[in-house]
């Protein structure tokens, strides 16, 4: 199928970039040194080409996520990388050992830790606080939470810790910034013990050289925002879209509106044109300055702000190379 | 069920405000002077509580929203309230008249009144610009579409005109600004002739007189946008969620995010609470001063800033009355 055959509004992978951007980051993280998070892009048929390109760990958000991975049978280590307090959730989680999967889970407090224990969790992270207001414990306390964890009969695999404030910091004072973050994280690591200091995102993927895993999930298919980022990894996801009205007055709207991408990282960006607001369903904009304008009928290609949310509203990838759509990539793992 | 053993994040309505906020609309805008709008709620157990309180038309933003209503029943009087140039999308609306469904779709443009007539849609709304940069035609070319439309084959039922950008318009200036918006539609009206005037929305129910019939969905639900105007409509939709951590430095972590509640008109309120920011599963907030602070496994209720896409990331509505949970209104009508 031809991608301007496509009902829109419809997400689009570009294969290039994707495979670029595996390559990218594979190079700097390869194996077991990146947990691709799942909670970028729902899809098990795309982590299934991450573990294909060598990255059997994952990390998810939510138990939906881990389940969904454990009976792709992509399961071998997840990490539900936050914090879960749900008995029936944790329950399913832990059943996943029967699947052959290996879950382990954050945690952050007595209430974490007995909920996991009473689950049925075998193993866990200490989850710590390293200056994002989130999750995690304070530091000074993760030594107590991993004696209890191991008390309360769980196996404690080391820690976590994520420094989400630092993604979009200027590269002038990025590199001293996640070394502080990170200086509170090994420190509690080495009073927990365990092999694993998990944490780190695309924006910090190239500084973070303190954990032994990173959880990066964004740079699969990227966005304008982590586009503002001086990296190798490519724009690969657009919403394609149709133009339903050409204003004599010089704007158009095209059917991708804001059930289509998430906004809370800012508007959209139409490539060839200048985005004046978005409504439920429509993007209305004017072409740039210099660009042909679209007609009524055109397809017009648009770069999310942010990729998670914006993939979670849709139920399919659809993967290109040229114009052409090679593969459809379920969006599988929506929901809780 | 009791409503505190729902999995969270989980949509709420509350059944007292909801059964207000139509009974409160019904009094001004009984019957089909209102056809409510399917995209706020995308729930057909929900349109059925419409259709029982005595409005039997209605209005969606998609294809699939109409095809829903239809295939549940709902068919009456059926308006696509947006373009379409789909030519599946719109035969598969076309052939809804098999199911005894009445479908009427909006055309702004001679590309098109082209499709509708090509795909075999029977009724259209001439759909005129009113100053919302959106959809429509200028009002000047509304008559010469609608005689387009008649020569192509197409019944004209009248015109459709929404003025989106006066929602928010603050009282004192919100009636004479609608006016002046109207003015452009009745007069547009008068060249295209038919029985329908369709426009307006929550924000301008009780100013727009002009329209024959009023397209509102938000009223049924509610969000803290629509919260600021002074309007008879109760907040009847909350996200449940539960407290994953509470921080000796005075936040709280909720696990409820910007999957649950999309962010395009700001941030949603907590109940109790000062939100400081939301992540993809998460809401970081601080009690208000004089709240006594939740603790870790407490519920929290928060409300959406727009109810719309809100609604549109869940796959239920949990309808309560005090605690218990008396009715699941599958969210049904998702995607395009």
């Amino acid at each position: 199928m031809n991608v301007h055959d496509l009902p829109t509004p419809a997400l689009v992978v570009d294969a290039e970039a994707f495979e670029h951007n595996l390559a990218a980051m594979a190079a700097v993280r390869p194996g077991t040194a990146l947990r691709p998070h799942v909670k970028a892009f729902k899809s098990t048929a795309l982590a299934g080409e991450l573990a294909a390109a060598g990255h059997p760990s994952f990390c998810g958000a939510t138990a939906r996520e881990l389940v969904g991975m454990a009976r792709a049978g992509l399961g071998a280590d997840l990490l539900l990388a936050n914090e879960l307090l749900d008995l029936n959730r944790l329950a399913a989680l832990a059943e996943l050992a029967t699947l052959g999967a290996r879950v382990t889970v954050a945690v952050d407090s007595d209430e974490t830790v007995a909920a996991a224990a009473q689950a049925g969790i075998g193993e866990v992270l200490i989850d710590v606080e390293v200056g994002l207001p989130r999750g995690g414990c304070p530091p000074a306390d993760a030594a107590r939470l991993a004696e209890q964890a191991r008390r309360a009969g769980l196996a404690v695999r080391g820690v976590m810790g994520y420094e989400g404030h630092l993604m979009m910091e200027p590269d002038e004072t990025k590199a001293e910034k996640v070394a502080a973050s990170m200086r509170l994280l090994t420190e509690a690591h080495a009073e927990v013990g365990g092999d694993v200091i998990s944490g780190g995102g695309t924006g910090t993927y190239a500084v973070n050289t303190w954990v032994t895993e990173l959880q990066a999930g964004s740079y699969t298919l990227m966005d304008t925002q982590y586009g503002l980022l001086d990296t190798p990894f490519r724009q690969a996801l657009s919403v394609l879209a149709t133009v339903l009205t050409a204003s004599p007055k010089g704007w158009l709207v095209a059917d991708a509106g804001l059930k289509a991408m998430s906004l809370d990282h800012g508007d959209p960006t139409v490539v060839g044109g200048d985005v004046w607001f978005c409504s439920d369903e429509h993007t209305t904009f004017a072409p740039s300055a210099g660009t042909p304008a679209p007609r009524i009928g055109d397809r017009v290609r648009i770069h999310p702000s942010h990729v998670d949310p914006t993939v979670a509203l849709h139920p399919v990838l659809h993967v290109v190379r040229g114009d052409e759509v090679i593969e459809r990539w379920p969006v599988d793992l929506r929901g809780w």
